[in-house]
């Protein structure tokens, strides 16, 4: 496993498509604004707008050339890298919270487990250019076939919005995304904690807060 | 220095700014033309469209958000690892000469010597998204005061084409450059040849044709 110094105000939500990040990255939000300091909620790739404009270039709706795997690694770390120094620092060390939908872990799991590139090369260029770590992963588990049916119910209630150049790849690709995700999480228990996601967004979220705070009574 | 797998096909030409690199590309450029087969010129960063589009994001006019230093390196893997793969090695594989303006040497001058980044991670980054090197790199080689003296005089020339975000660095970052180029070309004379850019741009590519040749006839 790595070992590189995790910020004990920094929170990364992970999972697949579906798996309800949104809402839960909401209920952390209010559980942690509601104690009256700065939270700093924040995504990736992007999170600044040199790192949104390399989103652009990763999620492209496929009109252009895509990316060799390579090509999506290393973009993905370019924006991780500027992210980490334009947004996620600068927020950690004026005191804020910081709740990042997805970080370094999505990278092991899609680049990694999904394109198959070599999980040490990843952990090189965290090591090298991110240099950080969450205190606290939540991942949101949830069946490939269960996530996607989701994902497609609200692509199609946000009409003209559709699936990303990731979210259509096929399933056995998010097969190997899950199961790089828990071997991540069996790997890193203290750190990476799993949430069942198949129940009830609300009740998802509820376990989230609560996960957070015994986390927090623990340090 | 790298034991990566060099083509006997593919010319890299490198140098600061205002060396001359585009005279020296035509002129090697019709003098294998001549001899009928097909010759793919392209540029770094750059050479498919995706890369142009990183491209873009790395030489922006400063209106937007810099990258840091490690931004700017991966960022410049990006578009190699997809320049290779999309463009150079299919070029190679059906028999053609490739010669690109600046190749991986320019990652070690300038985000190494230039920015300080360090040489084993670039050479790691090498290793596993690049995997190739020219066969011959022509490095055009000019003090740091004469060159930008020339490049500010073609930028008058072209009115409105001013420098972009990297050509705007002082000169103690061009003199690094420099040394490092200089320092890759001591490291490896075999494959890296140093052409004198202060003679007029006739004769600097007169030489360098005939380096290609003394190199082909060599092999």
């Amino acid at each position: 496993m790595t070992t590189l110094p995790s910020h004990p105000r920094f929170v990364s939500l992970e999972g697949g498509e579906g798996a309800g990040k949104t809402t839960v990255l909401t209920a952390l939000r209010s559980a942690l604004a509601a104690e009256g300091g700065e939270v700093v909620c924040t995504r990736e790739p992007g999170g600044t707008p040199l790192a949104e404009r390399i989103r652009a270039l990763l999620l492209d709706d496929g009109s252009h050339e895509p990316p060799a795997a390579e090509t999506e690694l290393l973009l993905m770390f370019a924006a991780r890298a500027q992210h980490v120094r334009a947004t996620i620092l600068p927020a950690l060390e004026r005191g804020a919270w910081v709740i990042s939908d997805r970080f370094t872990d999505s990278s092991y799991a899609y680049q990694g487990g999904g394109r198959g590139l070599d999980a040490g090369f990843i952990a090189e260029l965290e090591r090298r250019t991110v240099g950080l770590q969450p205190g606290l992963t939540l991942l949101l588990d949830l069946g490939v076939g269960e996530g996607r049916a989701r994902a497609r119910d609200r692509d199609l209630a946000r009409a003209g919005d559709g699936p990303d150049r990731i979210e259509r790849e096929q399933d056995d690709f998010f097969q190997r995304v899950r199961a790089a995700f828990l071997a991540r999480a069996a790997g890193d228990p203290q750190r990476i904690r799993v949430l069942d996601a198949t129940r009830p967004a609300a009740a998802v979220a509820a376990e989230a807060v609560a996960q957070l705070r015994a986390w927090r009574a623990a340090r």
